[in-house]
């Protein structure tokens, strides 16, 4: 019998230390907005996307890239000082083809910096969008995963459970899962993946967001496979980059 | 209209300092075993329990506490200086009644003491065992509620989670409840309230104490309201008490 790798949920960024990353594949899922936003980037045919964790460095990074765009939120909207916000509807193809997304947000780029310092072998960025795409590239690899969920502020929230939850759904029997939070995931996932819409439309996030008027952006954000990417995190330049 | 109290499920220790618990009631959640050894030993006549954090403490109360049992667990396994473990089942009425339990363990003990360190204006004691007792207690306060689960070593778990969905759906409609922890735990709870005792089998914690022999006393943990008492914090005197 061969030993399948393991996988393991992880639903906050505050529990990411109770792990061992090491030798091990992360995906990174923040479903409302910033890996949703990274991935619809990428499929558009930006270049790459630059992730950061400071408005300052955001900016400072923009000005130093020729042809880059700065964009990111906190708490849902547009800081002051970047260019652009962190909805994937302003990345259509017209606009960012050839170009560079210098990126900040409140929970996805924060939580991909933690798994870089704690020592993450690689690490791939997931949405419903490309979900398949992961889900291939995770059997292939051949290693223990850790999907990552960003939360919202540290607090569990449903659609990144849900989406850990879909990734399960789909590979799950090439994985060793001892893993409460990978069950209650899938279990979420399969009781609402014919009725997603308008389950997502319970969790606290919808309000927040929907709050601002983007009911369009977060239906967009929870549609499987129409931004068939790969992003994957390239440690020596330090961007997200497309490999397929 | 009525302001309803708010309720939030906090899924591990971890995540506590998310919160401002003043004001608020805590429930804490240690359904395998803490919470429900303590609800056991008090419907079955013990005076009190003394939760402590350090064996080395619990060795010393036990020493200066007339008739008393030490009593206490990490990872599961009783602990070397200690008279009894963690389990519902070493408490009958014919051993407990009158005595003061004085316990320490891996998960439960040391939510409780998080909670005071957070400021938690009133602590009672959860499990399934006393269900029905924590429901109708929460209402009838009518402040704000947290739902502490103990997790294991900090990582969510399945049993703990689906009490505090148990208490979710019997109560809700008391509360205000903007929170997607709570919205999942009652799901799930709602999913295998009528099957509680095959789906629990497949958590990691089931996994764990049953390797140790513990089968009986994990399906006595997920019976509900066989030991019907309101086990509260007392803060000045630094124990837990059944007030009926």
């Amino acid at each position: 019998m061969i030993n399948k790798p393991f996988l393991h949920t992880i639903l906050s960024p505050k529990l990411l230390n109770l792990y061992n990353l090491t030798n091990s594949i992360v995906v990174i899922i923040d479903v409302f907005r910033a890996t949703s936003t990274i991935t619809t980037a990428l499929y558009n045919g930006a270049i790459k996307v630059i992730p950061v964790e400071a408005v300052d460095k955001c900016i400072s990074i923009g000005n130093s890239t020729p042809n880059s765009i700065t964009a990111g939120e906190r708490d849902g909207k547009i800081i002051e000082g970047l260019s652009h916000g962190n909805s994937p509807t302003e990345y259509p193809k017209s606009f960012i083809e050839g170009k560079t997304l210098v990126l900040t947000t409140t929970n996805g780029t924060k939580l991909l910096h933690m798994a870089l310092q704690n020592g993450a072998a690689e690490i791939v960025i997931g949405s419903f969008l490309n979900l398949n795409n992961i889900c291939n590239y995770l059997v292939q690899q051949n290693k223990d995963v850790y999907l990552g969920c960003s939360a919202w502020k540290d607090r569990f929230n449903l659609e990144d459970t849900l989406f850990a939850g879909a990734v399960i759904h789909t590979i799950k029997n090439h994985f060793t899962i001892h893993c409460d939070a990978s069950l209650m995931a899938e279990e979420m996932y399969a009781l609402h993946k014919n009725d997603m819409l308008s389950f997502i439309k319970n969790t606290t996030h919808w309000h927040r967001l929907a709050s601002y008027g983007l009911e369009k952006d977060l239906e967009y954000c929870v549609t499987e496979n129409i931004a068939p990417v790969l992003p994957v995190y390239n440690y020596e330049k330090g961007y997200i980059e497309s490999v397929f």
